[in-house]
């Protein structure tokens, strides 16, 4: 039998896909879903090539009521800069969630991971920031960092933010960027310490195996959204801040036990009686968040499968002609 | 820095990647590969999705000395039938084993996953089928019961052939498609036991929970490659078997273990001091399979990765300009 399928490359995506409050609510549903219970998730299948210094994940998720799921490929390959190429990479197929045929394709080189990461921190930023926030501060000078800025922007638009990297031009060039892109005055600290007691909203986006933000920098009505870790190794947040805050929301509980900044806390002992809330929870109401302007609240996200399914799905349904299609039999046999 | 991906589908993989010898020298490498042990290959990526009667498996494998690797992607969504649409579906995206960009997309449908695991049965026959076979059996009635015995007739040229199924008309079909593409007589038979008993060189693949072939119907000189289990509920050869013979190998054992048959005998207790031969072991010699001719022997395959980025790898250096050129941009990040 002939069918379709689609394929849609990352100039095509960046025409029609942004970042937006409608794809915060998509990433939203996703969230929302896993915490009903009926999202099948299987662990993120993860391959480490240190002789190569890469590393791929693919993630997946079926959430019922879509019409599709994503299987996610991203591989990062950390020498690739050294060619001129991105570390980061990969690519989505879509698969019908009926009989499991590939409908679609995206060749996104990383940019639907890239928008669903920063959407994900503006679920967290809309559940969890204080309900107003005067000055943002983010740690990291990537593409993440302007991402989540731009996203919590959409959410709280702050008066004035904050930018810290190891390295100062390229906190600078972070600044400059974000500066441009949101119309507020974005300038570069010297020091985390600095910028986390300027501001009431903090994301980090650094891959660090070494905290960051520590428990004497906290102070009353801070949120931290955590994004960087995302495998075994990495640490942004020191243990004992997980066990000072008011609330540890996370985006699922058994990944960040594995991958997240949960898993240093329990590593260190920090965590034992205390209780973790998935964000979904709090986006359905079942559990709640910050419940006092003066709480200190953290998101820990590592990116789920789920948002990956949702993105996808969105991209399909609000775009069902775009991309090329290629013509393909589904077999003889 | 803009690039092309390359997209092959179905039809035009028919057109040039055939079950021949030069194949079967392409799996017989990921098999020698992994034995000589640098192979990176995590475990399988599955999912369950009973609510649709559907189940994904993602396989991947990095074999140092390979230029790419692949991920497969696997549905099998068992309603489709009644849909008008094959249960098994997918396809395979290759990596640079470099720079982990992709290289391209093979939208085969399970063609080429059908391709290697046939292969597969190729280079168990050839390291541990006995030197001349006068009868092969097959037990199931698929698509893979006809390529297993195309497979086994490259290397095994025997001079009948046997055809078990639970439906007769099913067997008698493929019965008289094996005869018109081998050119010998295949026949259907009616009864495991008598299909066994008559046989040299036998080729399990199906789906079975319950054990097909029990240790009374074994006889000197037989060798069997049980190609049906591949998740953990399936079990074609009773775990006695195992016990009983003279040679046990399989494609990996940490999989099988998980997978295969040589679950149901862990499980049901009669592996205990038995010891697994990888079949990459026999390949590179450093193991021996069939020691004697009257030697048993069996080979359990669950199907790896290291097989699809063989044949992946085998695609894309055989025909580095077929298929259609979709041009990329590796991003603006």
């Amino acid at each position: 039998m002939p069918r379709d399928i689609q394929i849609i490359t990352e100039p095509q995506l960046r025409k029609i896909i942004a970042l937006d409050r409608v794809l915060v609510d998509v990433v939203e549903r996703a969230f929302s879903a896993l915490a009903e219970g009926h999202v099948v998730m299987p662990p993120v299948l993860s391959m480490d090539l240190p002789m190569v210094h890469g590393e791929v994940d693919v993630k997946t998720a079926y959430i019922p009521g879509f019409d599709g799921f994503a299987i996610k490929v991203s591989p990062g390959f950390f020498n690739n800069p050294k060619l001129g190429l991105p570390s980061l990479n990969g690519l989505m197929v879509l698969l019908s969630a009926k009989t499991g045929l590939v409908e679609a394709v995206y060749l996104d080189n990383g940019y639907l991971t890239e928008l669903r990461t920063a959407a994900a921190g503006a679920v967290a930023a809309r559940h969890l920031a204080p309900s107003t926030v005067d000055t943002a501060g983010v740690v990291g000078t990537g593409i993440q960092a302007r991402l989540q800025m731009q996203a919590a922007f959409l959410e709280r638009p702050f008066r004035r933010g904050l930018v810290w990297g190891r390295d100062t031009d390229k906190a600078d060039a972070c600044a400059k960027d974000l500066t441009a892109a949101l119309g507020v005055p974005f300038s570069a600290t010297t020091s985390v310490a600095d910028l986390v007691a300027r501001a009431q909203f903090v994301v980090t986006t650094t891959p660090s195996r070494e905290p960051l933000i520590t428990a004497d920098m906290l102070h009353p009505g801070l949120h931290i959204t955590a994004m960087g870790s995302d495998q075994a190794g990495k640490n942004e947040i020191a243990p004992r801040v997980l066990a000072a805050i008011d609330a540890y929301a996370c985006d699922s509980q058994s990944q960040c036990a594995a991958l997240g900044e949960l898993r240093a806390a329990i590593d260190a002992g920090a965590w034992a009686d205390h209780k973790a809330i998935e964000l979904g929870e709090i986006v359905l109401g079942k559990k709640a968040g910050r419940e006092q302007p003066n709480d200190v609240t953290l998101c820990d996200l590592t990116g789920t499968g789920a948002q990956d399914t949702a993105i996808a799905c969105h991209v399909r349904m609000a775009f069902p002609d775009a991309g090329q299609s290629i013509p393909i039999s589904t077999g003889t046999s």
